[in-house]
């Protein structure tokens, strides 16, 4: 049996020590302090550890049943969501107007990790809620955010995002679910969505559905998209529940993992819904919860690994097996525990450099995104916006590759399904996938973000890069870090420039670098915060802090990344260059 | 659904114009004409296609049941074992002595190749007693041989090996299980073995348990350890069988693939067994059958890959979704095939030069036990030694890396059970890591094999990529391959004696690299297949071949592994030069 206690050490080191939040100028940021920070980390933690974790393999095993329409949770779902819609655990960042706390987002950030970590499917209720909150915050009108948003916030009704249809995932251009204007201004939808998250479930009393459709002359093609409010119980003038709307679960998905989360064929049979925003621009209203829900993904991604590698640290220092090659390290038992092994070590510090260098950048993003959202700060939307494909493709991919590598440590154990290893790297798998799959990401970063505003905010990351190097100059204890960032970030340019130089006349050449692209500006993103990270940690000891072991810890973790990882930016700069030719030589016939 | 069909014609391609096995001087190999191994590989395609594949997800949903002691495999698996039986598939490179078709090892490697494709949990049965007949073979006596080979051969009885227990897995000098001389010759074995894959099914009269235990006299550790032959049935003296022996299952895991496969908890409890072999020289017994049965591991590998890779090429020419970026390709339809698009491409691609490249490895390297055992030939020997752990290590990581990347293929659809295409993910994983997990593979590699027989095999192949580039100099189509196989295996070189000038000193600075440098060696390996494959598809069409389409696909194949595949040789030379220090550096608390 796997077990998951939050990194709360960590997590402040990210929110104090690195980003300094208390320090910072964005509004609601002031009461961040040290203390209260760490109260709600270590109370979620508590949750996460005591009332979500164990849940984590009960909703593997038994999965979600559909029944005479109804969906049935796994056994423990409903009592453990009383008691995160009890603890405001549900609520943590949204509008206080509307019931919510008010915190900044980059805290509900550091305790969704601990809700992800330990029980990711279970999260995803509230989760898929969340981005439906923001949703009709955002472009819904007065009474339509007093009707939904109590509600939803306090998550007595969830949210779900109705967007792919059988036929279509990426490329919602080709959809077909309809809308028809009816005399009350309502429409009347009518569709098929699959893959929709929560779909149908039985731990809220309403669920509300988003719901991109198509309404009479808009167009053809996204253009003619319009985004509805497709309740499941219509919602009576006095905000009691009303009939039973035409819309149900035609089918649960047996899915690779996350067995937990209701994955729900959604069937719209003439179904009342309400605009939500303005007339065929449901796409644009789509977009702007993008970066915040891929920003979850990515989160996702590294915090299903920090569970992962939590457990594998706890076998390879449990298990004994073998002899250290340089003698007994365990000379009174009958073997040493693996972790005496260097290759067992060199699979732990790959995964402790990646997870802790993609909790600060994950972080990190979040600050932008208040202050993108909270201060109307252009600067660093455009930067939350070139970064979002790297937090959601970069940080996904690599945290399942972690996710394996921690089932790796538990060898033969780690295949057999109670032992637990194995649903992390299956729940991981989803998050490569959905919210755009990663190539659709690199796509994105590559074809859309890196000339977006006049190529403008890759331009200040370069700059951020260069500084961040400059500010350490004539610091010796800093130089494996800055010139190691300083190789990997002009790798990154020059694959930039190859880009530019050769993607006008042939864009292949620049999409068949895509990927390697989205990976190199991980790396190097990775790379900027563990410099930093670093600093934070030299700073901290020669001021005197006692707590020297975490201190030495993260800065020979830091190291092992600059030594280790960010090579790898060498192999992505050779690839870029060998250009279109090898990726399109073949015909379609010739595969 | 997914489904297979068998590449007869890489694989003749790989047979005859890249090993030409037919102009061999290898016992058996003169009969190996193009003709006759075409007609094999039809039928056991045939085979595949139409009997296993269909099975597959059978096995997978269905999984193998205990009850009352006696284990039921899914529907359909019986009748398709008396199938291959009859075929005489089970007996393919068996010794015609005994009843088996005497055929060299790497014709039943591309048949095995097949049946894995198809339906690797199934093909496990057959594949594990395979592993058992060499063992009688080799060590059994006369008698031995004539009561068990031929029914084992004919998989009316089929095999089992017994190595792991709860608490020891590559550790076995910790083993436990007992063996008590009797009056009569025999040993009466007690204790619990693990993961014992056929360790108890319907699809035979009995099973042939070879069992490791240690008996008394043969002192600690591994030296104490001997070898068993364990019938379920006693097996009387005309051969017919008679009573029950004392072993029986406890337990079927329910494991994240290869469902099924029945892997059992056996439970030894007095049991009757014969010492196979020399009295506590259990472990050399088990070691001669090490390579073959490692290879057969690394041939699952990307065998299931393969699959995976064929679903994941019909999936990208089937599903219509967006445009290609130089302009409609599919203009009377709704959008382009996925195809279309480079980032799809590239990973078929990665698939694709992966597969084929590894295809040739494992064959050479099956050509090279046949001469090891039916030549005795010293060279072959000390080569396939070598290689054995990169086939097992680097051909199931990738082989598992190419199941993730089909699967990505699909989408949100590929993360669907019913799909199939998760299945291949799943069931790839268990290659890295049973046999050996690939850390240990990493570690046999750098720790015993390079310094083997005074590194003479290690120079042997090192003599052989420099002849391979020097035979094309002077032929500028064979430059883009010479040359990055020569830059490739020179960081190799580097690489070895990086781990000669400091492995002394430090052997952790040699094992903190041990994993980087089997994946350094694979892309090398796979360099030097991809040139031989290279020239011999130039040959071909300056031989006037008309199969164009093929040669000049195999070409365009092999120089996107050269381009983009090759240059993370760099990244592992950086890494290993890192040395130990990155490693090592964390006390075990501080992980």
């Amino acid at each position: 049996m796997t077990s998951y206690t939050a990194n709360v050490r960590d997590m402040q080191f990210v929110l104090h020590e690195l980003l300094k939040v208390a320090e910072q100028d964005v509004p609601g940021y002031a009461d961040m302090e040290r203390d209260f920070t760490e109260a709600v980390l270590d109370a979620a933690g508590k949750v996460s550890s005591e009332v979500l974790a164990p849940l984590n393999a009960v909703g593997d095993h038994e999965g979600c049943v559909l029944e005479n329409g109804a969906v049935r949770t796994p056994k423990g779902f409903d009592a453990a969501f009383a008691a995160m819609k009890e603890g405001g655990w549900t609520a943590l960042d949204c509008n206080p107007e509307y019931g919510g706390q008010g915190m900044p987002y980059v805290l509900n950030c550091a305790v969704g990790e601990m809700f992800v970590s330990s029980n990711m499917a279970f999260n995803m209720y509230q989760g898929l809620t969340h981005g439906a909150v923001s949703a009709i915050e955002a472009h819904g009108t007065e009474e339509q955010k007093a009707t939904f948003l109590p509600k939803m916030i306090a998550c007595d009704w969830t949210g779900t995002m109705n967007l792919t249809e059988p036929h279509c995932g990426t490329d919602l251009g080709l959809l077909r679910t309809k809308a028809e204007p009816q005399e009350d201004g309502s429409y009347s939808i009518t569709g098929t969505k699959i893959f929709i998250s929560a779909g149908e479930h039985d731990l809220a009393e309403n669920i509300i559905h988003l719901v991109l459709a198509k309404a009479p002359g808009g167009g053809e093609g996204t253009k003619g998209i319009s985004l509805f409010i497709v309740p499941k119980f219509l919602v009576n003038a006095d905000g009691s529940l009303g009939a039973r709307n035409a819309v149900s679960a035609g089918k649960v998905e047996h899915k690779m993992g996350i067995h937990g989360s209701a994955t729900c064929v959604m069937n719209y049979d003439g179904a009342t819904g309400y605009l939500l925003g303005d007339l065929h621009k449901g796409m644009r209203a789509m977009f702007t919860m993008m970066n915040e829900a891929r920003l979850g993904v990515g989160l996702q991604g590294y915090a299903v690994a920090e569970a992962a590698y939590q457990n594998a640290v706890a076998y390879a220092k449990d298990r004994l097996q073998g002899r250290a090659v340089t003698g007994a390290e365990n000379p009174g038992g009958a073997a040493d525990p693996l972790i005496v092994h260097p290759d067992i070590r060199r699979s732990l510090m790959d995964q402790k450099s990646f997870l802790e260098g993609a909790r600060a950048f994950t972080y990190w993003g979040a600050t932008l995104i208040d202050r993108a959202h909270l201060m109307q700060d252009h600067e660093a939307e455009g930067l939350i916006s070139l970064m979002t494909p790297v937090i959601k493709g970069f940080l996904t991919d690599k945290g399942f590759e972690a996710c394996v590598q921690a089932q790796q440590v538990w060898g033969g154990h780690g295949y057999i399904e109670e032992q637990g290893m194995s649903q992390f790297t299956r729940d991981a798998r989803i998050t490569m996938i959905y919210e755009g799959a990663n190539g659709v990401q690199a796509l994105d970063l590559v074809g859309r973000k890196l000339a977006a505003d006049g190529g403008k905010p890759l331009m200040a990351f370069f700059e951020m890069v260069k500084a961040e190097c400059k500010a350490h100059e004539g610091d010796a204890r800093m130089t494996p870090f800055t010139e190691a960032l300083k190789v990997a970030s002009k790798q990154l340019q020059t694959a930039g420039m190859f880009f530019m130089q050769n993607g006008m006349k042939n864009p292949n050449a620049a999409l068949s670098g895509s990927y390697d692209f989205m990976h190199m500006m991980g790396h190097v993103c990775l790379g900027l915060m563990w410099t930093r990270m670093a600093k934070a940690a030299y700073t901290a000891l020669d001021g005197g802090a006692t707590d020297t072991a975490f201190y030495e810890g993260k800065i020979a973790t830091g190291r092992y990344y600059m030594a280790r990882q960010l090579p790898a930016c060498s192999m992505h700069l050779t690839r870029i260059e060998s250009g279109a030719d090898p990726v399109m030589a073949l015909s379609a016939d010739q595969f």
